[in-house]
């Protein structure tokens, strides 16, 4: 395999640096992956994003298979030809938003039926169709087909759906791919922590390139979240790399680096830059507020991003209360920045032994 | 003045190589100028207009005077600064927007009574406020607040307010002014080419820094314009540059160098751009049509711009279909680099002597 992962350091806590080695580039960790729902992270080129320091990126295979349709892709030469990305790419399975769609899907040991929601036509994704699916898309990093178990759930549920869910990942590991295209075990249990324990022994016993756990960040507590990954995450193997689904916050990267956590992705940054919240290091600026109106200041004083370097709140302001297009596209730029340099500052902290201290200053900083 | 106009050469029709100088940098004519109505090219960065070329933008004085406010830019330190563009801008008076607003509007010899088509708040606006918000705005080159003649009006209505309009502009030159804010007369007239050589007589005894043919392209058949300019340009003084204001298509442009105008401005690049419709050499090209769904070639082939060389019609359909934010970016940066390299072919051909060739090949390659 072309695919590698390298623990450079353990940290003295559960932080950790790693490099993930693959065929289209490097990526230092712990990481944040701009999310690129539909062959473009939305209101950014790729020019852009390699300015702001993204290494990789994430795909969701369900939305491109429904728009423009994998076939497409691949007989345009793959995913990273059509929106010009030539760094590695990784693509959820389709099953988080299959799941998400309630009663306009049906689930069933071969797979799940579901129906678009562009369109109301039928579909049927089988773990085998999810890894058919992410190979025509030319994935770096593939996903196993998981069933993200419901929010709250019952035990007998979440046992019930946790077996699916390795089933599915045996069937997956099972179709042939190529070198370059990496796969990803998916560790679910609910909330109960001996079934996320039982979850990521079965998937570990596959074992993957890499394992991610899913099913968090769904509606429960954030302390929840944070219990469920320290039930499962060291029985995780050391020498590969652990990716934490659909997370989140600042403070929620911060605290799951401390747990152990290498890779991220979430729609965060890109979804409150066109909302008009901004991240900063004292907590999320709401740039439609009357206050901004005349306010000359950056978005984050000494922020070095292109945003904050010239232009102003009130500018900012003006063009989100105008409705402009680049009012999503300097947002973006800025909350990016923000979530990307925040993974490179944590790098630094662990790579000099000082994370605790970081971790704590972080917290101090937020008001 | 800081102001200047250099004819640089005069073709052997009446198309004209020029420079226009200001203290914020100059401006080769015949040149293109990109509509930026609320402080914002719309989708662009200034560092992307730059690269496509762009030495001077348009500003809306109606739009900025409503939103964010003239005086809010003023505190912040000009339109250049708060929008970070360090290139001219020009500026218009506002009153082509005023005047479209149809009922919303009263005029009278002192000025315009209007109401907001935001918050339908009550506003007038004299000659004296248009100069006023355009020297708060930090503008240029501003222009004087006329009446854009509607289409069709009488003979009558048309001499009434063509004369209102000499009326205005004088007072609007009265207003005391900074050495770097030059000022541009506009002839009217409507669809009388009588009408139109009298009010241009009236202007250029006014005197102005430059002269702007106003009330074109609001309804009229294209060959009317054409005689319309052609009946009134001659008279404007041949040191000073000529502006067609809100003009227009690919072929407008080039007809209209051939009869003598050296500067235009029109929403048509980035508007079209937002709906889908790409320029090319051969006519428009309508991105969401079916037949593109797959088509690998870039918009334009041959083109140089951003987007030809980095992505495929099909690509750019599906950025169009899924309504993403870089559709718009992609599109306008297409258009945009269209019609500036457009100028700059024209400006060429004249400088060579050979722009009637130019001018009957362009059209030959329309489909």
């Amino acid at each position: 395999m072309s695919f590698e992962f390298n623990l450079l350091k353990q940290g003295e806590g559960s932080e950790r640096l790693g490099l993930i080695k693959t065929a289209r580039g490097d990526i230092e960790t712990p990481a944040f992956m701009p999310v690129g729902t539909l062959a473009t992270v939305k209101a950014m080129t790729p020019e852009e994003l390699t300015g702001l320091g993204a290494k990789i990126i994430l795909g969701n295979t369900y939305h491109l298979y429904l728009r423009p349709g994998h076939e497409l892709i691949r007989e345009l030469g793959g995913l990273h030809k059509f929106m010009n990305w030539d760094k590695p790419i990784l693509t959820d399975s389709g099953g988080f938003q299959v799941f998400s769609l309630g009663k306009l899907r049906k689930i069933s040991e071969e797979g799940v039926e579901f129906r678009s929601h562009l369109d109301g036509s039928k579909h049927f994704l089988t773990p085998e169709k999810a890894i058919e699916i992410q190979l025509a898309l030319g994935s770096d990093i593939m996903m196993v087909l998981d069933e993200c178990t419901p929010y709250p759930a019952t035990r007998e549920y979440t046992e019930d759906s946790l077996s699916l869910t390795t089933r599915w990942a045996r069937r997956c590991k099972d179709v042939p791919r190529g070198e370059a295209n990496a796969l990803f075990g998916i560790v679910q249990g609910g909330m109960f922590p001996d079934l996320r324990k039982r979850s990521a022994g079965e998937i570990v016993d596959i074992g993957f390139d890499g394992y991610a756990v899913g099913g968090l960040s769904v509606g429960e507590e954030t302390q929840v979240m944070y219990d469920m990954l320290d039930s499962c995450v060291d029985l995780l193997p050391e020498d590969s790399p652990r990716y934490l689904m659909g997370v989140g916050t600042p403070e929620n990267l911060v605290e799951c680096v401390a747990r152990g956590v290498d890779i991220f992705d979430c729609v965060m940054p890109t979804r409150n830059a066109r909302n008009g919240s901004l991240f900063t290091k004292r907590g999320k600026l709401a740039i439609k507020n009357l206050c901004y109106r005349d306010d000359p200041l950056p978005p984050e004083e000494g922020c070095g991003c292109y945003t904050c370097s010239n232009y102003s709140r009130a500018y900012l302001r003006h063009l989100y209360m105008s409705r402009e297009i680049l009012s999503s596209r300097l947002n973006t730029i800025h909350n990016l920045y923000y979530y990307i340099h925040l993974m490179e500052d944590m790098r630094r902290a662990i790579s000099e032994g000082n994370f605790d201290k970081f971790r704590k200053e972080f917290h101090e900083n937020m008001e």
